[in-house]
């Protein structure tokens, strides 16, 4: 029963943050002298992307083999701090909810301690052509149910 | 007194949407055939720089004549159907709430009557060298409660 | 005989330029205070597409009817002044080359008189599906015939 | 001696390639389904950056404590082939000239033995607040001198 499932899942993916650590470069910046806006949901999607990869898939693949595409359809963000060019930043990555053609992930972007800045981001899956939307893959399922641990 | 002048001015730019057409060029578009998400913001920001210029300010010139900023402090954004490349999209600027420090906008993406993407737009005014949070300009107050005919 | 028809076309394109304004965002800059150097290119590509649009074609239509697209192959840029937030700038398009499957464009980035960065581009036709070469459109050599007024 | 010291140095420096390791994500990516070619600059100063800082020098300390930025002044790329979402590129940096305020690099962009794209940049060193040309840090020409090995 998929429902239960999702849930189950989400308790225990969410036990076990991910974390992608980004660089950021000029073309992050703005003339403000910060991170400009809209380049969060760029690092937030590259760790988005990271931890589908660690837990055993690429996107170039899911579109090629399944012809399965996902797309964003919601996002929350509070920009918090500012960040600047040459920081280190943590992007982790919680997934709270996975529903039957979808997920909701919460992410944070951290300096050291310091949040810059927090997301919470729905993403739903698509077939490639049409953009209609489609199951998660059973695999993808099937892999959220096993322990996760990751080494990155 | 500021809070009603706030919400004064609120009402009646609510009245009055401010529209801005922005094109779709391959920089905007992904490998899915369609505008990445967070190039959206680009064009909300856009939207509401020209809105900006329309009630008589300009953000460099804010910056070095009043030592202020604009930043970002929460955005919600909901991606309701794919643009791509080519398209033409009109963005839509409402200010729904004005406070002392800071504005916040609702605004649309429209491809004719197709509702694109909706969010709504947190906007702080800082000094330009802290960040540090600061009263919007004491003009921009001013310009906001004049009735304003946009012709663009 | 293409070569020839290739030679007349290009002297009489580069006859009557044509130039697109761009206006200088907050995404465009870096901490530096300036255009950042990679958002030239997307300056340039964007005449390039309205300069297209303006002889009679839309990218995604070729993409969609021809099954062509145009890439990049050679981009030589000199940055000789630097933009700032709010600069308005004029993109100039020449044409100076057609061959059977490329062309050449050398375009400049101009602030008033003063010229920012000037570019020599060369874009080449390929296969939609494959990314291999392809000859240009008949129709786009056809257009590149008659003699163009450009009222933008 | 400047002038012989920058072609020891530049001689030694290109004996020792530096590279550095990029992914592909969906904000690299076109309509087309491959990396747009405004990315590849991105990726290019990506690796000049960590080279910058694989011999010593943060351009964020850079600029605070000596007043320096790096701005580019030309740029020549070729795109070879095309690079697609989650591919791994090794861009490879080399300065092949070392002059008194500016220096020249040779770069590629490679897939494992394919090279997808290789540029050549001039880059200059400017004061940060007027952007006039400044001499390179002393400090820069000296790391340079000694021999690197590269860790990354």
């Amino acid at each position: 029963m998929q429902p239960n499932l999702a849930t189950n899942v989400a308790i225990r993916v969410h036990d076990k943050p991910f974390s992608w650590t980004v660089r950021v470069y000029y073309e992050d910046t703005d003339t403000c002298g910060i991170v400009y806006y809209a380049n969060y949901l760029k690092f937030f999607e590259r760790a988005r992307t990271e931890w589908l990869r660690a837990v055993g898939f690429e996107q170039q693949k899911i579109a090629d083999e399944l012809g399965l595409r996902f797309v964003i359809s919601r996002v929350e963000c509070d920009f918090r701090l500012p960040a600047k060019l040459d920081d280190v930043i943590d992007i982790d990555v919680r997934v709270v909810r996975v529903g039957s053609a979808s997920m909701v992930f919460e992410q944070a972007a951290r300096r050291g301690p310091a949040v810059l800045a927090t997301a919470r981001v729905r993403v739903g899956c698509v077939e490639s052509n049409t953009l209609v939307p489609a199951p998660l893959p059973l695999q993808l399922h099937a892999a959220l149910e096993k322990p996760t641990e990751f080494h990155v």
